[in-house]
Order: structure tokens, then C-alpha cells, then sequence
């Protein structure tokens, strides 16, 4: 970080940090900047048909993200929507690492269970869309004596990517807060007009459900189309996913339900063709054709407490309704995958992405990942992660998708002795990347705290393409942007992600540097 | 009403209604549509930050109102504001208005002598701003063989005029609800979109303060300008407030701060030529001229606990900003102009509206309204009011402002007899308007409550004017635009209004007939 930015966010005076406060809560209540409150917050039994409503967690400033860090997540985005598309369209690549994996991880094996059934039967719709999130760090590489920051990816969201719809409006939040000088004139050097970046995610996704409703083509039916969102319930954080809809309808004039997943095999059916036929439970007698099955549920093994519900996700996989993932793209996502990919002197990136130069500039922002396996790099890593002096460099994490359970630093090598060797493979060593210091204030649930932070910067993606017919036909990619940003920002205490779950804020970038 | 609208609203299934209220719960806190909770629900203890909101209460569809009957509202609105405008400019009518009420109504008393401080010292702004809203019910007369409706005006509001913020808002959320198919189809004949009127409120009354902002000219003190509004604090109904905040900045690019009214003393002060200089309690050394002060407190007695309070007002009055209102044209709004204006014969109207069309359709707007005087319309109306049989076609009001202890038919002859009879004329006797028998159902604090419901038109409107130097100069007016409209609905068993004070919800017009 450039030296003016030691002293950053400035400290404020009460009546400061009164104003701004006053201010921010007033303006995220009137955006729909908002979370339903924790039950920690308020208890279910005093508002049973939940109409209350808080500020979304989110940072008192913009954090300080270095410019050509942000424009290069930026711009790389269209060659990661490139590459997962490919992956997904590569069902005999992706076999070969789910396999490995099929053993271990149980919800991998069921969702690979799921994607054969309907190999089997047989495709109705070779359209598929990935509304995706890249997420990165900036890394200080402190090892030579011109220290350099680069972005390094911490995961790539292929299923339910959050926050795009509070992301467009913590973004307008911080301008907002700059333009009524609740940021005291000694910060104005670096809080600016041209250094706060807007997010267009919540726009911009919600285009990318618009243009697969479109291409799905005329109704198959004859009844009128829909986009359905398929949701957990209840949802705290639904106003992000509202605003998506919002959108949709607004913009592009196209109708969505909200689908609880575990009311799919009630409220849907396919036809005698597979088309996926919705049935408003408010007015059963208006059904719609479903063109565009957007999951924000269903990508964690909690969705799936019974044998229905996998039901219900092949149900919706074997239907012509374009699928935002389907099983393959959801598959795309997991760690393993990124793990692959990011092994060392890897062969498997240019696969994907042919052109060199669009290689280079992805593989510069992978982060070295080893595998806990049989390899050459596998043993490697085992040495690495049982050393705990080696160990401190690195974070375990597991396979599957989801968040929590990732194992760290010295922690590592107690927690490897305890593991039964045979589970190792469900684990990938994965260099830490070594944020900046930064400091900032997160708002949460009314309290106010200070502190050391890390920062995540997520790269929204809108991808749709035709999938191939076979190990010749690749298929091809229709669209392909790169759809705003997401900064999330947590306490640097906490080594969890994830502001839903508890443990960090939405905020904005304030870009510095050239 | 017309006989299609006998069984409106219509009932809702289980489902039918989950539909609805969960996409009106998660609308209105995405688009502010919202309040700060009362103490019931959330008590301050366990909020102490104040970060939770809840949706305003507000009717879940949109209830039925004679066409003829709001157009002609919105129609007269211009006249109104000229009457008002030009009551306001005429202190020496005013002066004999209000000399009637001095020794019986402590606050007007307060209030004049406050005008008069002003007057003594000369003034040194001579633009005037008035954000009104006229309120109105549908009276039914039955009284003939053919019923007839049209509207009779409730009151004139000439201070803190709310809910234009929240207004625009729940247009457009019966509308949103309309077109994700939330009233049922058995509903569609009359709730359709061109019944649906959309109100413009928030905007149009941003406007007016831009307006005033602009005319006040350019800076005496050589600080930047501001807009001023003068709150209570804390105050629930805040969103409605900064609806119209955020429309002055991003539509007029207009700085406004918000200044609880007991601050008034401590944050603002004039300089020699009386430019009223507020200086922002986070960044003293920024201070601002402002240009025109609005007025979202001081209309209430409780609004003035300390001698302090009447001297913030002076204060304000003196200065050279614009008032929105100013003492004159807060007066202006009492009950007592009211009533002298609807006295049967009364010869004041044409005083005001020369033009005798004009005059004769805001005249169709009054109900017969009696002063407990000693003149003619006064001994008439003590017999009124005294007798049971005749008190019950009546309501009897103070004449002061903040609406509460309003005295009903029955209740009335038995009140003036507990009532010494020099305290009578602070009251007056008005003729109950009798709406249309009407239905809805209101979502407060989580719970649905049905049931017969009274709905009151309020048109908003904005003028701005000069005001004259004497008996011969008159002024004239600059700016005069109808501007917007608010729907409030209460359930019939109450007597009350005023939805933040917890007796009604928000609402619009689904507008029905020719």
C-alpha cells in the first residue's frame, strides 16, 4: 500500500462517527441494503411473520484495494468464464477428476449419480448458464527485495453466487456517505469520486437470467414463460436475491417465482417432453413454462436432508429448462478442480483456455495448490503440510463446496495425524496468500467494530453457451461478460468467510494506485 | 360505489395471501417502504442503535376511490395553494383570525408573538415556501333520491405535510403486487393497471424545496448552500424523510442536513445580516448558508418543552432563509381559517380567489364548518352541538394543530357541558363527512387486521411565492404545482388519523367510475 493510506480509514470524532452512522442506517433501510435479523438478534417469537429487517453487515468506508489489482480481476473475468464453461462442457475431462473423488465426498458422488441419470435418458437442453463469482486476495509477495501485490484466487463460485444484488448498493452506499462528507476532509486524499468503484452485479446478473430466458426460444406449452428462482426458506438473506428479481422485471420485463428447493416435487412438473412446468401454489390455475432454473439453494449437502430432495434436483436437471448450474457446471466449481488446475507446471490450463497469453494472465492468479494424494506433487505436499514449520505457510481445506471446516497454519499437522489416511484425498494444501494490512469498521446488528481486516474481492461473471454433442463437439460459448464486483471484509481474527454466515461485511473498493 | 366493487377486496386463500404478504414484506424493505419499529414491537433496550426497520403499515391492495372524485382533488390542489399562499400574505386578516384564539389557544398565542418579534425588526427574506397537503373524504349524501359523492376537505396541512415520501412508494407497490399476479384474477376487472394511480409525490416535493433553494440566489456569506430540515429526534417515520433527501440530491444535486429542532440554537446562528449559518456538528470548521428551512418539527406544542424552543423559532424566523412555512403560513393552516372559510355565506373565500369558477369548486370542497362564537353561524351551532339528536351529524375540534382529541357526534353535547363556555371557541363544529362503506386489510407490526376501513385523500402542493410590503402590495406567487398524492386508511372503528401515530396505514387509490 502507497504510504497515505497507513493511516486509513481516519478516526473519527463522535459526533463523526454520529453523523456517518445516522446517516448509513437511514440510506441501507431505504435501498434495501438489509438482512432479516439474526435470530441471535431478534428471536422468531417476537416477529413470527417476519417483517423486520436490519443493515445488511457492512463497512463503515470502502477499503483500499490496489487499482491494477481491481482491473485485472476485472478484466480476466471473461477468460475465467471461458475456462469453467469449457470444463463444464468437457464431461469426460471433469469424470476423471470427480472419480477421484467419488469415494470420499459423498454430495460429489450423488451430484455425479445425478448427472449419469440424465446422461442416460438423454439431453432436451444443450443451453447452460453460469452466473459465476471469482474470488480473490491480494497477495504481498514479501520473498524478494521489491515486495509486489498481485491478485491470487481463492475460489471460483460456479453455483448460487451471493451478494451481487447488496453488492450494487454498498458500492452506492460509500458514494452517498463521500458525496454528504460523512468522510472527514483528511480522508478526501484518498476516499474520492474517481477512486470509489460502482458494482453493476445486480443489473448485469440479472441480465444474464434475461438473455437465457430469451434464447430458451417460444413456449413449448403454450403457457407463459418464467424464471424460477429455487431458494432455501427461510432466507435471511433475501433482499441480496431480491434485487435480482427486481431487476429483471424491471429491465428486461421478464416474470420469476421463488421456488423453496424443498418444494419442487410439489409445485413443478415435467411434461411428456421434459418441459418444466410451474404451478404457483397462490394460482394453480395460471401455470407457466419454466425457461431458466436459477439455484440459490441446493449447492451444499444441508439442502439434501432427504432422498426427495435429490429427487427434486434430478427432476429439475432432466428438464429443458436451462439450468443456472447444471450438475457439470456446479461440479466445475469444486476445490478439486481448482486444485488441479493450480498444481504446479499443470498441463490442464491450456486445455481450456488455448490462447497462451489469456493462460498466463489467469495462471498469475492462482495461488499453488497440491494435492493430498498418490503424485509426485501429492507427496510433496504431504511432507509440507506434516511440517510445522512448512505447515505455517499453508491452509487445508476440503473438496467439497460450502464454506467452514478449512484447517490452518499450525493447526495443520495435529489435525493430519488424526485423519485417517485414506481421507487425506478429500483435502487439497493450498499456499496462504497474505493480504495487506488493512483496517476498516463493519457495522453489524447495531454494534460497531474496529479493527484489522482482510479483504476478498469477488468478479462476477455471466456466461451462456450451447453444450456439444460429444467428445468432438465442444460446443460454443453465446455470451460471455464480465457482470461488477463484490468486496467482502472481515476481521482479520477470523479465518472464515462468508457474511451471511456470521463473520464479515459487504463493502466497496476505493481504489489506490495506478 | 359501483356494484362490480360490493365484494372488493376479495377474499384470499391460505396461499393466495402468503404469496402476497411475503412479496409486500420483502418489496417495501427493499424500496424503504419502512419505519423505524414502535417501542411495542422492538423495545429501544434491545435495539439500542436503532439498525432495525420494519415495513410501514400499509393496506395490502389498494383501496377503491371515485375517479371523478381524486381527479377533482388533484385538480383544485393549484387553487388551494394560491388561497393558502394568499391568507398567508394577508397579516392583516390573519391578525383578526388569530386575535380570536390568543386568549384560548396558548401555542397560536406563541406563535404570533413570535411573528410579531419578526415583523417589529423588519424582515430580510420576503420568498415563502408551502409544501401543503389538502386532505379530503368521499361524503356520500344520501339525503336526496339520487346519492351523489364528492370530496370534503378534512383539513389543510401548511406544516410538515408527511408521507409524500412514503406515498410514491406505495403506489408503486400495489402496482409491483399487480404485476406479479399477487390479487387474485377474480380482482382484475378492478384492479387493473390504469386504475392503479401513481403518485408523485416524493419528487415533486423534493422539487419544491430545490425550487426555493434556487430563488433564495447566490451565497451572502460566501459558504456553500444548504437545504435545512428541521426534524424531531428520534423520529420513526424517518424513511418518509429521506425519500425526499435523496430525491434533492439526485435530482436537483441539493445538500441537505437534518437538525433535531432542540439543536437548533447550539448548530445554527446568524451573522450581522441575519444568513442563517449552520455549522455541521461532525465538520465544524465546514459551514454551510442555508437557504431554505422546512420544517419537520415545531408544528406541535410538545414540539416547545423549553422557553428554548420559541427561541429557536424566533431564531429561524429572523433569518434570512427561506421558511417552508414561515409563522404566517403555519398559522394560516389553523382550524380556525378553516372554519371561517366553510361558515356557511362566509364572505373570505372570494377575498382570496377572486376568480369566482375557481372559488366556487374549492368552496364545493368544504364541509359545513361552525364557530362556537358569539355571532350568528356561532348561537346556531352551540344549539347544534348541545342537542343529541343533531350533535350526532357532527365532530367537534380544536383549533389547534397536531390532530388527537377530536370530540364525536354523541360525545359532544356532554363534553361542552363539563366544558367551561369561555373555553368553547377554541373549538369548532364541523359536519361529519360520511364515506363510502369500504374494505381492505392493513399489515402493522406483522399482524393482518381486515375490516371496514375509511380512506382520507391527501393532495400535495407546492408554492412558492413572494410576499408583498403592505396593504397595497399583495406579492405574488413564483411557483404553484399540484404535487402528488397520499392515501391514508384506518379501520372505521377508530376515529383517529395519522398513520405514524398508530391508528392507519398507507394506501393508494385503485381508481373506480367515470
Amino acid at each position: 500500500m502507497p504510504s497515505p493510506c497507513s493511516d486509513y480509514p481516519p478516526d473519527l470524532s463522535y459526533d463523526q462517527e454520529s453523523y456517518l452512522l445516522s446517516n448509513l442506517k437511514d440510506w441501507s433501510i431505504a435501498h434495501g441494503l438489509a438482512v432479516r435479523p439474526a435470530p441471535t438478534f431478534v428471536h422468531a417469537s417476537q416477529d413470527p411473520a417476519g417483517v423486520l429487517a436490519t443493515t445488511a453487515p457492512v463497512t463503515l468506508f470502502p477499503s483500499l484495494f490496489p487499482r491494477a489489482c481491481f482491473e485485472e480481476g476485472l478484466a480476466i473475468q471473461e477468460a475465467y468464464n471461458e475456462l469453467y464453461s469449457a470444463i463444464a462442457r468437457d464431461e469426460q475431462w471433469l469424470q476423471g477428476i470427480v472419480e477421484e473423488l467419488l469415494d470420499i465426498d459423498d454430495f460429489v458422488s450423488k451430484l455425479w449419480q445425478t448427472h449419469l441419470a440424465v446422461k442416460k435418458e438423454g439431453y432436451v437442453q444443450d443451453l447452460s448458464l453460469g452466473l459465476f463469482r471469482s474470488d480473490y486476495m491480494v497477495h504481498t509477495d514479501t520473498s524478494s527485495s521489491q515486495p509486489s501485490s498481485g491478485l491470487k484466487q481463492v475460489e471460483f463460485n460456479t453455483i448460487a453466487s451471493s451478494f451481487g444484488g447488496l453488492s450494487s448498493q454498498v458500492a452506492a452506499l460509500h458514494r452517498y456517505l463521500l458525496t454528504i462528507d460523512a468522510y472527514p476532509s483528511t480522508a478526501t486524499s484518498v476516499i474520492k469520486a474517481d477512486a470509489l468503484s460502482q458494482s453493476k452485479s445486480a443489473s448485469s446478473l440479472a441480465q444474464g437470467l434475461a438473455v437465457a430466458h430469451k434464447a430458451y426460444g417460444t413456449s413449448k406449452s403454450g403457457l407463459p414463460l418464467c424464471v424460477l428462482f429455487v431458494v432455501q426458506d427461510p432466507e435471511r438473506n433475501v433482499f441480496d436475491q431480491r434485487h435480482l428479481e427486481y431487476a429483471l422485471l424491471e429491465e428486461s420485463a421478464v416474470r420469476s417465482f421463488r421456488l423453496p428447493f424443498h418444494e419442487t416435487l410439489s409445485d413443478t412438473l415435467l411434461d411428456a417432453s421434459r418441459t418444466l412446468i410451474y404451478t404457483p401454489p397462490n394460482s394453480p390455475s395460471t401455470r407457466y413454462e419454466v425457461t431458466t432454473v436459477y439455484f440459490r439453494a441446493g449447492y451444499s449437502p444441508d439442502d439434501y436432508p432427504k432422498e426427495e430432495d435429490w429427487s427434486a434436483r434430478l427432476h429439475l436437471e432432466r428438464s429443458r429448462a436451462i439450468k443456472c448450474p447444471s450438475i457439470l457446471t456446479h461440479l466445475a466449481g469444486c476445490k478439486k478442480v481448482q486444485q488441479v488446475l493450480a498444481t504446479p507446471h499443470s498441463p490442464h490450463l491450456r486445455r481450456f483456455l488455448p490462447d497462451a497469453t489469456v493462460a498466463s494472465r489467469v495462471l498469475a492468479t492462482f495461488a499453488p495448490i497440491y494435492p493430498l494424494d498418490q503424485t509426485e506433487a501429492g507427496e510433496e505436499a504431504k511432507k509440507l503440510a506434516a511440517d510445522p514449520s512448512t505447515a505455517v505457510r499453508y491452509v487445508l481445506k476440503p473438496q467439497r463446496e460450502g464454506g467452514g471446516n478449512n484447517i490452518y497454519r499450525k493447526s495443520i499437522p495435529t489435525f493430519l495425524k488424526d485423519l485417517p489416511k485414506t481421507h487425506w484425498p478429500a483435502y487439497i494444501l493450498m499456499e496462504m496468500i497474505e493480504p495487506p494490512p488493512l483496517k476498516n469498521a463493519i457495522l453489524r446488528n447495531g454494534e460497531v467494530q474496529k479493527g484489522g481486516v482482510i479483504g476478498e474481492l469477488g468478479v462476477y461473471g455471466v456466461c451462456l453457451w450451447k453444450n456439444g454433442t460429444g467428445a468432438d463437439e465442444k460446443g460454443e460459448i453465446l455470451e460471455n461478460w464480465e457482470a461488477g464486483y463484490l468486496l467482502r471484509t472481515k476481521g482479520d481474527q477470523s479465518e472464515e468467510g462468508g457474511v451471511a454466515a456470521g463473520f464479515g461485511a459487504v463493502d466497496s473498493c476505493c481504489l489506490v494506485g495506478t
